[in-house]
C-alpha cells in the first residue's frame, strides 16, 4: 500500500538539548512539497558536523532537532514539479545543494549554489518556511535540510543525488559528506599530478579521504601531518607514506617540510580546521608551482598570514568546500569509482550500529575512536 | 671587420652614485665568454626598477653600474657554447632566465629558474663572477644581468630571446619586462574567460598591460583601481571601461567592487606594490570562482592577511612573476602576437628620446609621465 500523500509514522534520533544523549521517538514526518523528495533512510553515518551543532557550544542553539546528513536511502514520494526521482530511486542526500539555475550551478566552476548552499542555521524547509517533522503536532527542526537521524525524512530535491542501484547504500553513504570533501578537495582541486609529492595536514577520516585522493592521482610521496600521533598507524593504510609531527621538531612544520623534499611539496591540503596548520600547508608548497588547498573550518576570528612574496614566488592558496563537487551532477560518478573499484570506502569504515545504539556513534566520535561509524536503520 | 673575440669601446650611461644623473662614458666591453652572447643594443626603454636601484633608497648601493634591462638588439658575437644564437639575430634581453634544465625549467607552470632567476644583488657575470664592463680597466658592475643602457652589453644566453627579425626593435623591446609582466599576469595566469569581468588594482604601464591582455581575452568588463584619478583619462585609451578611486568612498573598495558586480569581479590583477590593494584585489573576487593575481612588488615587512573563509568559499590567490612567461621559450611568441596585431604595443611608448639624453627618460618617470621612454642608442 503506498504511502505517498500520507503522514508517515516513524522511528527518528531527536536531539532534544544541547550536548544530551538522542532519544529514539516516534515522529510524524508530512508528505514532501513542491520540489521535494520523501526519503527512507537505510543507512546513515556520523560526522563531526553532527557533534559540533549537537554539542552547540557558541551557538544559537535549535532544539529539538533532527541532526545527520550523511546518509543512503530509497526515494518513497516525490512532490510537485520533482520530474527527475521517482520512488524506489536510490539516493544520497547532500547537506549542500544544486539547483541547476543559479550562477554558481551554470558556473563551471563553482559548487556553492545560491538557493541551497549550506545552512546550520536553517531549521525549516525553504519552501515554506515550516518543519516536516512533529511529534504530536509540535515541529521538530531541521538540520542542513537533511536530517537523517529518522527512518524517514523530507529533502530539497536539489539536495538529493541519484546513484547506481546496485551501489551498496552500507557503504556508499559516506560519500555524502566527509569522504567526497576530502577526496574532491585532492582530485578536483588540488591536482597532484603522477608522481608528485602531496602533504596532507589533519589525519581524521577528510584527511585520510584527501590521502585517498593523492593515491589514486599517483602521488610518490604522501606525508602525512598531524599533532596527534595516535592517527599515524591507522593512516598507513591509506596509503600515507611519511609522518611530520610538528611537536616532535623545534623549527616550524613548513621549514621539516622543505627540507624533506629539496623546496616544498608539489601540493598540500589542510583538513584541520587550525589556521597555524592552513598557513604552513601553504608556506610549505614549492614555489614555481606549489598548490595548497584549505579544506578545514576555521575560527570566526582566525586570519590567514603570510608574506605576500610567496604569493610572488608563484605558489597559489584556494579552498574547497565538499570537494568542488556539485552534490547532483558529480555525486554519482564519484559513486561509480568506487564501484569501478578505483576509490576505496570499506577502510573508512572501522564500525557499524543498530539505529537504537546511535549514541554510541557519538561515544566512538568524542573519544576519537575509528572514522566512521554506520548506523543501520533496519537495525 | 669583426669585432668578435675583440675588446668593444662604446658609449654606455653609467650611474657613479646614488641619485645622481647618469653620465654618458666611453667603456669597455670584454667579449663574452662560455654560454654569454654580446649584444648591440638598439633601443632600451626605462622600467621603475632602474629608477628604483639607482634611487638605491634602502639597498646596499652597487655602483658605479650600468643600469637598464628592457631592450632591444642584434648578436654581436657569441661566446664559447653557445649554439641556439648566432651574429645578426634579433634578441630582447630579459632580466630573468631560462637555463632549460633545472626544476622550474623543466616544469610546465614556473618560469623562476634556479640558475638565472632575478637578482637585483649581483654585479658580475655568473661564469667567473667579473664584470665584462671596465673604464680604464676598472669594471663598472652589471644590473640584472642586462646592462641595456650601453651600446653593447654582455648577457647569459639563458637571459636572451631570440625573436622574429622583422619585428620592430623600436617597439618590441618593452616587451623585455613591462609589458609582459601585466599581459602575462592577465593572459597566463588570471585567465579571463570571454565575458567576464577583470579589476585592475594599479593603471601604471604594467596594470595597463594586464588591462590589454583584458581587453585581448575578451573581457566584458575592465574595471581599473588607482588612488591617482590622473591615471583614468590615459587608461580610457586601454579598453578601461570603469574606474574607481578608493578615495572617492567612505567604504572599503572590496565593497565598492562587489556591488558594482553583484558578488564580485570574476577575476582581478593587482599591479600597485601596495599591500592594502593587494587583500582588496583578492577580497573583491566573486566566491565560487574568482581568482585574484598578485604582480605587485611588496615591502620587506608587509603581511597579506584575510579571513580564511574567504578562501573556503573557493576564492583563489596566486602571484605572478614576469607574466609567468619563461623568456627564451614564450617570448618570441608574444613577439608574434604584436606582429598580428592581436597585442597593441604602440600605445605604452609615449616619449622617446636620443640616448644622449637618457637623462630626460628619468625624470619623466619620477614625474609619472607618460608610460614608456624608448631611449634610441643609435640617436
Ligand atoms: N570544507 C568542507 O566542505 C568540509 C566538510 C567536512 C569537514 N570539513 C572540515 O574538515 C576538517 C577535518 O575534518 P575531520 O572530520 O577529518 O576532523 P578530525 O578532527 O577527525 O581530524 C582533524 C585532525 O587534524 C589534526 N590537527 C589539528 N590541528 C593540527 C595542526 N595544527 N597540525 C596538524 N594536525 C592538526 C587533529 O589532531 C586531527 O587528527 C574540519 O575542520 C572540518 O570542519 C570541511
Ligand atoms: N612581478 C613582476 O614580475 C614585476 C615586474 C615589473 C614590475 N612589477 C611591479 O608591478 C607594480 C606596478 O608597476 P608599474 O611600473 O606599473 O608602477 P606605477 O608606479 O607606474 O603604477 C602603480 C600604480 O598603482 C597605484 N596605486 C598605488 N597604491 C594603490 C592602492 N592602494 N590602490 C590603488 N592604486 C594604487 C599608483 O597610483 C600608480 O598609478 C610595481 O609594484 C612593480 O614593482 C612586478
Ligand atoms: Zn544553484
Ligand atoms: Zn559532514
Ligand atoms: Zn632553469
Ligand atoms: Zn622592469
Amino acid at each position: 500500500m503506498s504511502t505517498a500523500g500520507q503522514v508517515i509514522r516513524c522511528r527518528a534520533a531527536v536531539a532534544w538539548e544541547s550536548g544530551k544523549p538522542l532519544s529514539i521517538e516516534e515522529v510524524e514526518v508530512a508528505p514532501p512539497q513542491k520540489d521535494e523528495v520523501r526519503i527512507k533512510i537505510l543507512f546513515t553515518s556520523l560526522c563531526h558536523t553532527d557533534v559540533y551543532f549537537w554539542d552547540a557550544k557558541g551557538q544559537n542553539p535549535l532544539f529539538p532537532r533532527i541532526l545527520g546528513h550523511e546518509a543512503g536511502g530509497i526515494v518513497e514520494s516525490v512532490g510537485e514539479g520533482v520530474t527527475d526521482l521517482k520512488p524506489g530511486d536510490h539516493v544520497l542526500p547532500i547537506f549542500t545543494g544544486e539547483c541547476k539555475e543559479c550562477p554558481h550551478c551554470l558556473s563551471e566552476e563553482s559548487n556553492i549554489c545560491d538557493l541551497l548552499r549550506i545552512n546550520t542555521d536553517r531549521g525549516e524547509m525553504i519552501n515554506d518556511g515550516k518543519s516536516r517533522f512533529s511529534i504530536n503536532g509540535k515541529p521538530i527542526y531541521h538540520f542542513l535540510g537533511t536530517s537523517t537521524f529518522s527512518e524517514y525524512t523530507v529533502v530539497h530535491v536539489g539536495q538529493v543525488a541519484k546513484i547506481n542501484p546496485e551501489a551498496p547504500l552500507d557503504k556508499v553513504c559516506v560519500l555524502s559528506c566527509g569522504m567526497s570533501t576530502g577526496f574532491g578537495a585532492t582530485v578536483n582541486v588540488a591536482k597532484p599530478k603522477k608522481g608528485q609529492s602531496v602533504a596532507i595536514f589533519g589525519l581524521g577520516a577528510v584527511g585520510l579521504a584527501a590521502a585517498e585522493g593523492a593515491r589514486v592521482s599517483g602521488a610518490s610521496r604522501i606525508i602525512g601531518v598531524d599533532l596527534n600521533p595516535s592517527r599515524f598507524d591507522q593512516a598507513k593504510k591509506f596509503g600515507v607514506t611519511e609522518f611530520v609531527n610538528p611537536k616532535d621538531y623545534n623549527k616550524p612544520v613548513r621549514e621539516v617540510i622543505v627540507e624533506m623534499t629539496g623546496g616544498g611539496v608539489d601540493r598540500s591540503v589542510e583538513c584541520t580546521g587550525s589556521i597555524q596548520a592552513m598557513i604552513s600547508a601553504f608556506e610549505c608548497v614549492h614555489d614555481g608551482w606549489g598548490v595548497a588547498v584549505l579544506v578545514g573550518v576555521p575560527n570566526k576570528d582566525d586570519a590567514f598570514k603570510t608574506h605576500p612574496v610567496n604569493l610572488l614566488n608563484e605558489k597559489t592558496v584556494k579552498g574547497a568546500f565538499f570537494g568542488n563537487y556539485k552534490p547532483r551532477s558529480d555525486i554519482p560518478a564519484v559513486v561509480e569509482k568506487y564501484m569501478n573499484k578505483e576509490l576505496e570506502l570499506d577502510k573508512f569504515i572501522t564500525h557499524t550500529v543498530p539505529f537504537s545504539e546511535i549514541n554510541k556513534a557519538f561515544e566512538l566520535m568524542l573519544a576519537g575512536e575509528g572514522l566512521r561509524c554506520v548506523i543501520r536503520m533496519d537495525e
